[in-house]
């Protein structure tokens, strides 16, 4: 997606730890606008599959699913990081270890909101390692569900995650693949 | 908002303890062509304000905040809890007890991301003791910048959030007020 490559190009940031900062307008300050030429993105592509729930986790995939959602007339469920007294015993969950901050969470969907019938498409943010897309494909599974799609904003292609997901058999769509990235002189490449 | 009342009345729970799960709608599973009602209210509420972003608090603020944001054509920023490697040393922070958690969080905001000519509608879904909204308050002031309003899905009308909040005279709209409801009947009394 040429717009995304473009802004990640004039605002991202290259940090060292191969982080990439784009806080200014994707995962803390968020462009809206941006958001829903994501979601017509993701419409574009994921059109046939008649989806009718969007899922996605806590916090920074929240907003863009939103967004994406206008254009499938579906809900949103997101899945939570560890337990609150808010949510009933009956959860499906499972465990997602985070590449940002480098420790494990218990993660959980409410059993009343994922049901075999639901045909899900996965958003997040971002694909590194892919641990959190393998949970969000576990807790649609435990359903009985179907996972139809994933559509990623940002996939940094150099790390093993697209892979592993892309051989459950999953269609998983990233919006822009970067394949490499420079701290020292802040270059990014993308993938074509 | 009477809509709003209506799904609170059909969808929501009332379980001991003083909770009330509107999780099927608003803050697990997210409905969001309510939420877009919601933003279109709070747009009509804040039209003449010269709104120019919107902060939030993560998790389930965010989706409301982002269908709300396309209503004033501005960004949205939301407070992150705890500190994160991908957030730079130059933030904003307080510290906000859950009510929901029982526990005492960091909450920060970029610098980069609140200005002193920010004009901020502060959006979230609940709003009970208020500790949530003073932090974000707080974090506003910090930055020199002006809280133009305050927009709330569900306020708690027995706890004192919002007499604490209003008190210090911000301009406080919440969709619906729960003055009182009942575990054993699961009856719920709005304000008129």
């Amino acid at each position: 997606m040429k717009l995304l490559q473009e802004r990640i190009l004039k605002d991202g940031n290259v940090k060292s730890g191969n982080v990439l900062k784009v806080d200014s307008f994707l995962n803390h300050q968020m462009d809206i606008e941006l958001f829903n030429e994501i979601g017509k993105e993701f419409k574009r592509i994921f059109a046939d599959y008649n989806i009718n729930k969007i899922l996605t986790i806590e916090a920074s995939g929240i907003g863009i699913a939103c967004i994406t959602a206008q254009y499938f007339n579906s809900p949103v469920v997101f899945a939570k990081k560890a337990q609150s007294i808010n949510i009933d015993g009956a959860v499906y969950s499972t465990k997602i270890e985070s590449f940002t901050h480098k420790k494990t969470y218990d993660v959980i969907v409410s059993k009343k909101f994922l049901n075999p019938e639901d045909r899900v498409l996965i958003i997040d943010d971002f694909l590194a390692n892919g641990c959190a897309l393998a949970g969000l494909i576990e807790l649609v599974r435990s359903a009985g569900a179907t996972v139809e799609g994933i559509g990623i904003v940002v996939e940094k292609g150099f790390q093993n995650g697209g892979e592993l997901i892309r051989s459950m058999g999953v269609r998983l769509e990233s919006l822009a693949i970067v394949d490499a990235m420079n701290a020292d002189d802040g270059s990014i490449t993308f993938r074509n």
